[in-house]
């Protein structure tokens, strides 16, 4: 299992994936600045992950409380510096209200007491994201055919995630049924979380794969070398609408075009029940230098203007199926999404 | 005028495009092998470009040759060796083709008259390529409308062509006409030529342009950014299939999807009439290592498997109008397309 994050003796410590797969560093955080400062700087990405990452943020944050009287001020400062990080992905959010939550329910508890709970929940939220992503994996793969080819978008793997993945998951339980199948892994400009690590990945988990860049998937597609595309998501709304990495809705209806299974592989606290539909979901705008520069070196006019939307949404009607960890939704979502939280 | 390639004193001076926006270098190519490595190495590149470095070529070739009785057996290596260059832009073979078409019909000349002859051919492509262009660029904006965005995919600017460009003679005639024109630039990858190329050009012409990564292009037009589409073309069969470079094909597909009008920019020459459809194109597949690399720098693991094809093809019935130098040709292509060359 790839380490994404722990929690080691009063520290946090990820694999800085900016650097992945040319060096394979770990950083320490040793307060929740440092792990807002990681989650805003893709030292760790990926809704899921981030989601464990605030929830320990959380953690680190509160043991610096010794004061009794300021803990409820405490508490929120660290909750709103987190919460300010990245505004698309859901997990962050829930993972935030789960240690509220905690918070909460432990007033009468001793300061030492409280931050044991808070350190507590965060390291089952962790273990709850690898086990969920361990069941999305054994759902998904009733939807792969031994011998399929499997396109995927940006990474949604163990380093997405607390471990295992859920696009990922998908992948490699698949993977661990059949022996044979074969992943298309897009590069996923601008910052190439295709190339650098879903390839670093499933290299390592010995899974054949072969990176195109991302406008190569449509051609690939047409000339009928992929079987189904999987991907995750970020937030999910209550109709279906994903957000997920830029190029996912091109993925969505190239495929659709192409009469090729589309699915979404995520955990149910991906989706944000409160809203309708996609055209809500907030979506992050990131620096120009992202895309007007790779490895620190320009690839275009030094002033040139820039679009560069971390994220897109695909409508619901373009997903073939959403698999969580409680089971296999198919649209109607509003009611199918409804059903599976609801068990 | 950008100066793309130039005949001068019995050598041909071509821009280094490999190494635009960053340096701009020129080359001296003094033989045809050169020429043909210059093409091969995409020193020049662009359908209608490399048809006039072919065309150089084959004069420079024949300047060396200094017995009448080895000028067949000359004519047919150089052509040969400049034919092998690179499979799929038509135009290549066209400009041979015409320089064969005045080897042959020179044979009464002797050596030095004919070597006069074939340099005043090949200045006359590169002639008539920029004044195609300009004409191209004439019949495409009225397919333009004032205060509209042009999404363009690669580059089929003045760099691609002897000077003008076709997708981007089009965006200039219409800047020209109405000033209040936005172009948006998908950069290309894996060569970039979107980012390096497309943007550095606009620029120098003061045009207002936004450069996005490949993938960012289907959410635009979600969103309504986009309202044209303007591409050029590296061979067009007779039904009006066009290879072009890769991507091209899924940004036809969301143009459609998103009700935007595709148009092609493309000289005549670049059509192949003697094939029925675009499954006969043959297409270039090129190095891994232009995937697996951007400014000689890993992005991958190092030895991850590859597809790397240079173009790809854009069935008919997602073109919405072929512009040519000549006219817009609309579908049935078979019929437009063989009325346009009649004419």
């Amino acid at each position: 299992m790839l380490p994404t994050i722990k929690w080691d003796h009063d520290k946090v410590i990820m694999i800085d994936q900016r650097l992945l797969p040319n060096q394979e560093i770990y950083i320490e955080c040793k307060n929740h600045e440092q792990v807002a400062q990681a989650i805003e700087t893709m030292v760790i990405r990926g809704a899921p992950a981030i989601g464990v990452a605030a929830a320990y943020g959380v953690a680190l944050g509160m043991l610096t409380c010794d004061n009794n009287s300021t803990r409820d001020a405490d508490f929120e400062n660290i909750y709103s510096r987190l919460e300010r990080t990245r505004p698309t992905a859901r997990n962050l959010f829930w993972a935030l209200e789960q240690m509220k939550e905690v918070f909460k329910t432990s007033w009468e508890l001793e300061l030492p007491a409280l931050q044991q709970a808070l350190i507590n929940r965060a390291k089952a939220i962790e273990e709850e994201d690898i086990s969920m992503c361990r069941r999305i994996g054994d759902w998904g793969k009733s939807l792969i055919a031994p011998g399929q080819t499997i396109l995927t978008h940006c990474n949604a793997g163990a380093l997405a995630t607390a471990g295992y993945g859920t696009a990922l998951g998908v992948v490699r339980a698949a993977f661990a049924a059949y022996k044979n199948i074969h992943v298309y892994a897009d590069e996923t400009r601008p910052l190439l979380q295709g190339a650098r690590l879903t390839c670093w990945e499933l290299e390592k988990d010995h899974i054949p794969v072969t990176l195109i860049t991302d406008n190569m998937a449509g051609y690939l597609m047409r000339q009928g070398k992929i079987a189904v595309v999987v991907t995750g998501a970020d937030r999910i709304a209550a109709n279906g609408d994903t957000a997920n990495k830029i190029g996912t809705y091109s993925v969505a209806v190239l495929a659709r075009e192409n009469q090729i299974p589309f699915f979404i592989a995520a955990p149910l606290n991906t989706i944000d029940f409160a809203i309708s539909g996609g055209e809500q979901i907030p979506i992050e705008e990131r620096s120009p230098g992202e895309v007007r520069k790779i490895n620190e070196r320009l690839i275009s006019p030094a002033d040139i203007k820039v679009n560069n939307p971390a994220f897109d949404v695909t409508p619901a009607e373009y997903i073939t199926a959403i698999v969580t960890e409680k089971g296999v939704a198919r649209p109607p979502y509003e009611q199918t999404l409804a059903a599976l939280r609801n068990e």
